[in-house]
């Protein structure tokens, strides 16, 4: 998607020096956009443990590149096992990350030594590519959605959106934005609300920023906003990410998701979840009582990053004293859930709907 | 209360000179605590307007002191005119700071004008008086509400309140967390769950401080988070407070309160609203339709006042170029409100409670 008027992919290798890995340093965003460099898988790692990249796609894709430096320094098996064991300790519980070191390492370690930056760069390549696939579909399949939205209501249509399952998060389109940028490519008339999701305002800072460099109209609201605009017809369609979806379609998204399917809900709004089928859990039921919602620091809530005018800075928000805790994730139950939007299509948030579009998982399911 | 091991109003007569009306200035909490004298009815007009004093029922008091000091300096018609309007225009919206003024300018324009300023100072310290005892008659109502869920329970009650409701907003005790302090005074295990309350954070800010002042256990957290609180039994009670209350029983509170109401009914946790009389508004009864809701500057929503450590600053927290909106109210539907906690006891919210509790109003609600 766009910066500043340039195409661009969160993950590339340098133009004129393939041994240098790009990425955006999403740390500066919305504040700067700066590029970061990684010419070893020590940095590829670093970037992914400092949060120089998120979003569980962009991980995966990081970590394939960061096999791939590896092979550039020293190709042997014992160089790329301690590759993979210092990536996959980065972000212990993002399963995508573990996939694709290990499929990649998978390949790598049946290959020649010289063959290896050849195939760990080809896969590297693969994966990117794929998950721009994966993306590009969810959002032609969303966009069936607003399609039918705009040829009912013939007005701009209005979406909310939560956290940032934008392009950023992945290597291009993103999931949640997907439907909204192919919406817009199309002509139709959307205004985007952003919420601006606390306590890391991946809202106001990513989906923002992705917005307003795609030039798609939106307007930032707190989180606290959403149910009043759909009390007031001011909200058309809700579309969120996920981080983890159980076979029963309930997903686990970004603290706050709950609130807002809770809202549409009650004022009959349609309440839609884009995801790569690589977050469903298959083995996974009920999610409010099976999925394990990580705690992060109490500090993100208590004070804020913020951007003075000059430079980068933090400030606390409460009184020294007060503690506060901090759930990362809340669990929707899939009959808040519309639909669901994968890269085949869309389907009901039920064992049945789900099963009807990725019909090999029967068997593991029964 | 409170405030560092010593019990505070929110607005008295300086000690050693009647002439003196003192508040605590309360843009600077929770990072500093100190005192604003106010010596003209201009300058309690400035207190009010620029937030140095907040709350309907402390803006009505302030109002009424200003008016006093109106009197020291000039008690002639003509000055207290002059006054009054000032005061009146600071908060437009605010109905108890109109009937503040309304209240003692005609008992001062129907007095001599040698026993003006003691009759000011008298209806001053008697509104003040009369808020004192009706957030007191709430809380004693509310702690039977929580003296219930205890005996019940035999377990710390947990909780759960949005925006600032408390006694910093009033004189003395607060409206929704009166319950609260009656009930540790009474010796039962309590802990507040406090919402941040974006975007003017008066969670994180004055119930937090107000709470830790009181040693009243207490977390900080997101709005976000409160659904997930309540899916997993973590929350025994919501107990919020009110701006305007339809005779039916909708309550106009802070925006995103409508979102805990929602989260409250999905997993059958009691929702009450604290509430003084004069926050009903008997001539309306659909508050979704009928209440008009404030818009506020997006610059609200976009930035953030924090204390870097050295000063409070305001940060930036989006990119430059994206627009905000900022409702600053929300109406949670009387179907979602467990009960109307009230200075006459408690009643359901519905006319039918309501008139139970204030049968001179039947009529003219007929």
């Amino acid at each position: 998607m766009k910066i500043e008027g340039n195409h661009y992919h969160t993950i590339w290798l340098k133009a004129d020096d393939p041994n240098v890995v790009q990425v955006i340093d999403q740390r500066l965003l919305p504040h700067k956009m700066e590029v970061h460099n990684m010419t070893t898988p020590e940095e590829a790692a670093s970037a992914i443990k400092d949060m120089v990249v998120r979003g569980a796609p962009l991980i995966g894709v990081t970590a394939a590149y960061g096999l791939y430096l590896a092979c550039l320094h020293d190709a042997s098996d014992e160089s790329l096992h301690t590759a993979a064991r210092l990536l996959k300790a980065t972000r212990p519980t993002a399963v995508n990350l573990a996939w694709a070191v290990d499929t990649v390492m998978q390949e790598l370690l049946g290959s020649t030594l010289n063959n290896r930056v050849e195939r760990a760069l080809n896969m590297a390549h693969k994966i990117k590519a794929d998950d721009i696939e994966i993306c590009r579909n969810i959002g032609a399949h969303g966009l069936q959605i607003i399609r039918d939205l705009y040829k009912k209501n013939q007005r701009t249509i209005n979406i909310l959106t939560h956290c940032n399952a934008g392009w950023l998060a992945t290597v291009d389109w993103g999931t949640a934005t997907s439907p909204i940028y192919q919406a817009v490519e199309e002509g139709i008339p959307i205004h985007v609300w952003v919420d601006e999701t606390r306590p890391r305002n991946q809202g106001a800072s990513l989906t923002a920023y992705e917005l307003l460099q795609q030039g798609v109209p939106h307007t930032l609201i707190v989180d606290n906003a959403g149910g009043h605009l759909m009390q007031h017809g001011m909200v058309d369609m809700v579309i969120v990410g996920t981080d983890r979806t159980t076979a029963q379609g309930d997903v686990a998204n970004k603290i706050g998701t709950y609130l807002k399917a809770l809202a549409a809900k009650d004022n009959e709004v349609p309440f839609y979840v884009a995801l790569p089928s690589s977050t469903i859990d298959w083995d996974l039921k009920d999610g409010v009582k099976e999925i394990p919602i990580e705690q992060r620091s109490g500090e993100e809530v208590t004070s804020i990053w913020g951007w003075t005018g000059e430079k980068i800075q933090k400030v606390q928000l409460s009184p020294e004293g007060t503690p506060a805790a901090n759930y990362g994730f809340d669990v929707t139950p899939a009959r808040l859930v519309t639909g669901l939007i994968t890269e085949r299509g869309i389907c009901s948030a039920s064992t049945e709907g789900l099963i009807g579009l990725f019909p090999e998982k029967a068997a593991s399911n029964g």
